[in-house]
């Protein structure tokens, strides 16, 4: 695979003058004063590793992205979290990254920009207290700075982070890591090349609930440069969180980003928004996903990332395609047959959706990819009114084997309105229907009722609890998760009967009454506190957008719940509007965004 | 933590002369001449990780043998397999070792020998294909040389091990990995250092049973460097197997060690026997493992690393004592109370067993050990004759909370002789009496009985390959095994069954037939080629001697089957001699050697 810098790929530049004023005229960025950054997020290293045919994916545009940084002499890489999927990646996974990174990251070409700030303070966390490049023991030529995200967030003994590992080989710079959960007071990483001074101010994912609250209260801050030139500083700041406008406590409120902030990097949304959009007075690119995770319409967006250039307080953004991502169309279907009989429904309906995904397959071939005729992904949401339209769509995507990269899952019913059809369905999906309803989407939730109920009450543990750590570990493999919660929640009954040292014949009452005493609010505090030290539970999820089309951007492709218009949806939870899920307040990483289908 | 190099642990320095013989005069050893090479094994990075007392200890103790490198200013650091302990080490655990070598092993002090051989071969296996201190992206003090472990093996996707990691950082310099498992030549990475030549032969962990076929078949032979100064250069070879003497294909015979090898460093076995002992024509030094993984008597002599050095074909070995290493104290005692009333027997029996318990407390303090008054690990196996003797272990083991370091298992109660009173206790000791027996000792063993019968017989599985998976599960927590025995086993009668293409009705009886005619010979093979690619199911276990006293080298703590003379056990495997458990040949590891007790 090799990278072209002088093809067509590189379109879209956007360039925006100081005081946050798009600028007709362009300046000129003088060479020896720019900074030349590439922006990349969501890269998911490990994502479907095991898969025959997709494994190597995330790999592949890995390197792809590093390439096009050596070919563009980039001055430094800039990710926005989750460079890694799984809390505890492969020895195979962690392998690929260090080899690509050597490969690529280290060399002899200089580094020409100087870092102005204590070191030891934006990087306090790791081991060496400072960035690669200035370690005599590397020769690195391209540094990589990097904030962690909800997938690689520090978990297990001592908090160790997949992102930790990487800053120990000394291969990536992780920074924006908070220790103090009560306030937030972000420490940029100050830079200078020529006349450019640069502010990096990093903020590792953390609760979207936890971050809104202490945005809420005012206990956010960014610390200026302090220096003399302070004015001069370009801040850019990179976070890893919904960006969607979830109730006041649920996402990052954009008119909370501080005014100084010149440009936000926004990692953690997989739709590529990589062109800069002005809300509230900051700028803010949304490079997405290099690989899709899950099969959304969100996800179906071409993916780019950014070389972005700042110069003084001048920054323009050069839009790269990746095209070592592996074709993916995504396309809704009605299936409208009037005026054909009831019993040929069936084979019309097949008919037409099979020559629907003929005219996607082709679709994707016409992409321009690497290597050529890579399997597409291919998702078609069929919408039906009558059951008689339905068929196994498993058994459909058999005959697509060896043409499509995803036969499994290519097609996917949605029932448009009727509710007692989805009812029926749904029903049909699970084979014991005490655990059917409306609400019972996900294992978290079956867990949740069933301990809910009180013959199968729960004592010592608290469902609560088990289920975050059973999401926990569906979304990051974090298979120490449940075991971590169970440990914490026996310990902390213990601590509590050695405290009150009740009778032999009474423990078992006052294990009921700690139970009963036990404040809901606290215990979702706690849980979140024992599985990750800075974020709890983090998950991606769709709520139905009320007036807009919604756009999925889940990072948990097999938790897709099928998302569609707003009067259509397949998903057995009752399609809410924003703010109506207040009293699943547990999940803070739910919220979602709607928008707009990007010009891609 | 430092360490003095003048200190009084550097003792015992075994010198021996050219053609194998001690020499009595020993030669000078010229400074530029002499390749100084620290040799240490089995340090099994993350061993009780979790354990909130011992967690530390693998570092701790790795930390200290990179020290004593840099205090004695090495060549190279030489590790004979099993650096890391299990199959998939935690991102913590690969977090330390990262940080560990780079801050030891990396810096300014320059490499005075140099490298002959074809490097491309040596390092075959490896992503750069080349020794690390000749990569100009890093910047090398010490290198690390290691072959791999049974532990450390290349397992998962495309057959990745943690070694692949290491050496993918740069930081280990992996060798010794076979891939071709019909034949073995052992190509030496021939090193020089002024007048001395060094031919080094790597040989990683691969099935006892497959490596002893190999040998008994003539097929394992050493490549001789192919240089005019042949004959020059000093052959060291480096292996991880058993040492043991059982059967014809169970271990590696010390015979077929190639004669032009002038020593081996024998990795694997725990118990240390540095100092160089001559078989049949060959020396053989192991240091034996830097921390203790069971509570066995081997466990307990005194851990040691040696400094090696070469000149010409000249060698002796300086012997360090290892400071970090926790005390651990292993005691048989005999409850012997002839004159006490029956009544009485338990309350002396007690009141004896704590007294013991104190001298060997005490016993541990006295041991000159870093940080001083570190909780010791006390192994005390009381031989009793008459139940009444007998109590709760672990209930008494509570009084020691804070005290000693595995308050759980201080004390093991072995009967002597009575087989009656030994199967009582068994007994005792499994729920299901269904599953108890004289066999049924450990996991496999139950599973493998449970799907030997015949109403629960497996037609498309294999119960070998079923227990063999969950073996290595728990042994180097290795959790993909059993997917990929029960992927392997479907596909296979799959594709027979494709190949057969039997009708419908008759797939049933067709899959009966292809189960019968499995034959369990080449069923074992598939399966150690499955669940490794060049090493089955490895494990340490214990038979013992006949006649003398077994010293048990298991590096499965929890897997202590309790080892004492042969005449009192309370395994309920029947203790055999060597050679007799043919019929368990899957095992391949369990092999285990008989030695009387080294001089710590």
């Amino acid at each position: 695979m090799s990278y072209d810098s002088d093809n067509d790929s590189m379109s879209e530049s956007t360039s925006i003058g100081g005081n946050n004023e798009p600028i007709a005229d362009p300046v000129e960025f003088p060479e020896g004063d720019q900074f030349k950054i590439l922006i990349a997020t969501d890269i998911h290293l490990g994502y479907k590793e095991n898969d025959s045919i997709r494994g190597e994916d995330t790999y592949k545009t890995f390197e792809e992205i590093l390439q096009i940084g050596v070919a563009c002499e980039v001055d430094f890489i800039l990710l926005g979290g989750d460079l890694f999927h799984d809390t505890k990646p492969t020895p195979y996974c962690i392998n690929k990254c260090i080899g690509l990174l050597r490969k690529y990251c280290l060399g002899d070409k200089p580094i020409n920009f100087e870092i102005l700030s204590d070191q030891r303070i934006n990087f306090n966390h790791t081991v060496s207290k400072q960035v690669n490049y200035e370690d005599p023991n590397l020769n690195v030529a391209i540094p990589v700075f990097s904030i962690h995200g909800n997938h690689d967030d520090p978990t297990g003994k001592n908090q160790i982070s997949a992102m930790d590992l990487m800053a120990s080989t000394g291969l990536v710079n992780y920074f924006g890591r908070w220790e103090d959960l009560s306030k937030v007071e972000i420490n940029p990483i100050l830079l200078k090349k020529g006349n450019s001074l640069l502010a990096l101010y990093g903020l590792s994912h953390m609760s979207d609930q936890r971050l809104g609250r202490l945005f809420l209260e005012k206990k956010v801050s960014i610390a200026k440069p302090g220096t003399l030139e302070e004015e001069e500083f370009f801040n850019l700041l990179v976070l890893h969180q919904n960006r969607a406008v979830r109730g006041p406590k649920n996402f990052i409120p954009p008119d909370a980003i501080p005014k100084d902030i010149d440009l936000v990097m926004w990692g953690h949304e997989h739709d590529c928004r990589i062109t800069p959009e002005k809300v509230a007075d900051v700028f803010i690119t949304q490079p997405g996903s290099s690989v899709a995770t899950s099969l959304s319409e969100g996800e179906s967006i071409t993916k780019k990332i950014g070389v972005l250039t700042i110069y003084k307080k001048h920054f323009k953004i050069d839009q790269v395609e990746l095209r070592t991502v592996r074709p993916f169309i995504f396309e809704d279907f009605t299936l409208d047959l009037p005026n054909v009989e009831m019993e040929q429904q069936l084979e019309k309906s097949k008919k037409s959706i099979r020559n629907r995904v003929e005219v996607m397959i082709e679709k994707a071939a016409e992409l321009n990819r690497i290597p050529e005729g890579i399997l597409p992904l291919i998702r078609l949401r069929a919408h039906y009114k009558h059951e008689m339209q339905v068929f196994n769509a498993i058994k459909f995507g058999q005959q697509y084997v060896g043409r499509v990269a995803n036969p499994e899952d290519i097609l996917k019913f949605i029932c448009i309105s009727g509710t007692k059809q989805k009812k029926a369905i749904f029903d049909k999906t699970l084979d014991d229907n005490a655990f059917a309803g409306p609400h019972a989407s996900r294992v978290e939730d079956i867990i949740l009722r069933y301990f809910e109920d009180n013959k199968n009450k729960l004592f010592v543990l608290s469902a609560k609890g088990l289920t975050e750590a059973v999401v926990k570990y569906i979304d990051t493999n974090d298979d120490d998760a449940p075991q971590r919660i169970m440990k914490h929640q026996f310990q902390k009954t213990f601590d509590k009967l050695k405290e009150l040292s009740p009778e032999e014949d009474e423990i078992e009452d006052c294990i009921v009454n700690l139970c009963n005493m036990r404040s809901s609010q606290n215990d979702e505090e706690e849980i979140r506190e024992v599985l990750s030290n800075r974020g709890e539970i983090k998950r991606e999820s769709v709520i139905l957008g009320s007036d807009e089309e919604a756009v999925t951007i889940s990072d948990d492709d097999d938790r897709d719940t099928g998302i569609g218009p707003s009067n259509s949806s397949v998903t057995p939870l009752p399609a809410k509007g924003p703010g109506s899920r207040g009293g699943r307040g547990s999940r803070g990483g739910r919220a979602r965004g709607t928008r707009k289908k990007a010009a891609a």
